[in-house]
């Protein structure tokens, strides 16, 4: 297959652009808990992310769905690093947010814009940041973010989140922050710390104090909240902290299936503003788990497990469980080939989009709202 | 004489007590520049901490005599870790402070509360820090700090610090880091970028942009400055800083003549808020250059190059040069000896003491103001 798999298997690198081959085994590893059936079963509305097994692990995610069934508040934090334009990886992440915002009317979301992490691992000056974080939250609300209970803040702008860091940082050291992080820069450390500030900053007493918080990331975000909780426990007698909870995605392969999605190859993704005609040729161009010929695929079927096709539909653009089903049949019996599936997939992407665009032109005014809302 | 050395040569400890035995290598080895009889007399005003060359050393002050000259604006940049109350370390350095102040109209200073390096460092709450930080203003005031041309803020506080802090960690390495500070918690790494971002706090947009700045400090400190002026070259593109200026004082021995003076052996220092008969014993039990008995010293002479009697009147005590010299060679010639020159510094430190102290209690209400003026 060619895909690359971490080169260290002790370390998660959140920055970095390996897929994971081994999930059990990172699971044991790192005391991740595997999303059950019987947990999915406990939650008060489903999700395509979660019957499909998108979200795939978790920490400490029973103590959500206790504050949910006992209407106690919680929050849901995560953000983006505001480099560039939703999208599919920022879409995944995006809606898994939105999800557990709108699981309770005690939720609230705590979005951050990661600016600060911009700057240091992209140079990104912070003012390019904010046109783009902009940007970010329209996409955030056209997707069905509840406006009511969002709190949006800049890192660079959050004075409680850049004193948590500082403080934090007191019982950190070296050999640990390279434990988890391996060899980075010193910047990349940093940014890792006000993370953490990030991830703690729902629980100060100037938001209510110490409350569950659930974090929806990616898996190899995991040292993030590995180092958060850590430094939670430590600080736990000034602060009074409850550990934080994290769902973990599996890494999406991209569109070439090479790799994880990620900006840095751009034929592998594309983004929700990108033009029409340029999303349509990457669809078409994307690695599909057909046979060489036509003829062979009719005899022999083709393998939607290794389809980026599939997983695009699966992933994002499919709702409808059975629809997927059929299809994954069709394509495994040889009735469907390729050409006629990407047909498929370009229509429901683009449609999605379009739809998309038009609810996001409206969310402009909104989104200005929110970005400027909490400035000091 | 038993003087602890600084263990690495190579490395300034900012947080150590070693003293400090060669000061002409340590110049070489850094590129400080001395202060030179020169440079003293291009000053508008005189100092006996300059005169006395208990100001040793320093970075650029050219261009901040430049700046006095020229009636151009300049920011002096200082400040204390609130620990505790004022001792003779922190009158030094305050008082440092307040004649550059002074020197110019156009001056402005900066006077930081370093309460997230005591978190850090001293393990000490912020809410503590306020307390302590009230009455180190009103040490200030009463040392002469002019309340209308000053900046007083706490780092925990202070955004702008922070995010800059933030933002210049991009371009440091764990290897610069190391080389400067040596193997520090890292906690103290992140308390190092704060007092970067504190030192070129004076020169953001908000503050009038771009301008020379002197931070006065102990020689132990320069690590901080040779950090900060790197950090200012690398991001000079962003932010436009001019390299800040420092000047640095020698190390003063302590009482009891052994170490670096410091909080951490009270019987070596006193603070101003001490009582008074603490201080008189204290004085009274300090290490001094005379003779094992009063004969030998009429004999002999005592020798006031290692008494630190002397030193507590050469450096904090007594303004008098004629009078300074006068005592020098009475005590040379042993026409004083150790009894009598104690009682002298006594009743010199504890007459300053009580003046010092009426002073400062009229402060309260005026330091009580400039700590909340510019909260957030």
């Amino acid at each position: 297959m060619g895909v690359k798999e971490e080169p260290n298997k002790e370390i998660l690198d959140p920055w970095g652009s390996s897929l994971i081959k081994d999930y059990e085994r990172l699971f044991t590893l790192f005391g991740i808990s595997p999303i059950t059936d019987e947990l999915i079963s406990s939650f008060p509305a489903t999700h395509r992310l979660l019957r499909r097994k998108v979200i795939i692990g978790h920490r400490d995610l029973e103590r959500i769905l206790s504050a949910i069934k006992e209407g106690r508040e919680y929050a849901v934090m995560s953000g983006i690093k505001p480099s560039g334009e939703f999208h599919l990886g920022s879409k995944l992440t995006a809606e898994e947010m939105i999800f557990f915002q709108r699981l309770s009317p005690r939720a609230t979301l705590y979005y951050c814009i990661a600016d600060v992490e911009a700057y240091n691992d992209n140079r990104q000056p912070l003012h390019v940041s904010e046109e783009i974080a902009l940007s970010n939250i329209m996409d955030m609300l056209a997707l069905g973010m509840d406006p009511k209970r969002v709190y949006v803040y800049r890192q660079s702008d959050e004075l409680r989140v850049l004193r948590l860091a500082s403080l934090l940082s007191r019982d950190v050291t070296y050999s640990t922050i390279r434990a988890i992080y391996g060899d980075k820069p010193f910047g990349l450390y940093i940014s890792a710390l006000i993370q953490v500030g990030d991830i703690l900053l729902p629980q100060l007493p100037e938001f209510g104090g110490p409350k569950p918080t659930v974090v929806p990331v990616g898996i190899d975000q995991d040292p993030h909240i590995r180092l958060t909780r850590d430094l939670a426990k430590r600080h736990e007698k000034d602060f009074g902290f409850i550990l934080p909870s994290a769902t973990y995605h599996r890494l999406i392969r991209d569109l070439t299936g090479r790799e994880k999605m990620s900006k840095r190859n751009p034929m592998g993704m594309f983004t929700l503003t990108e033009d029409l005609k340029s999303i349509k040729y990457k669809i078409m161009s994307a690695y599909t788990g057909g046979r060489p010929t036509a003829r062979e695929q009719r005899e022999y079927g083709g393998d939607p497990d290794s389809c980026m096709i599939y997983e695009l539909l699966r992933v994002h653009f499919e709702e409808d469980d059975s629809f997927l089903k059929d299809l994954y049949y069709r394509c495994k019996s040889g009735e469907i080939i390729c050409g006629e599936c990407k047909q498929v997939a370009v229509e429901r992407v683009l449609r999605w989009i379009e739809e998309h665009r038009k609810k996001r032109e409206k969310m402009r005014g909104l989104a200005e709202k929110l970005l400027k809302e909490h400035r000091i």
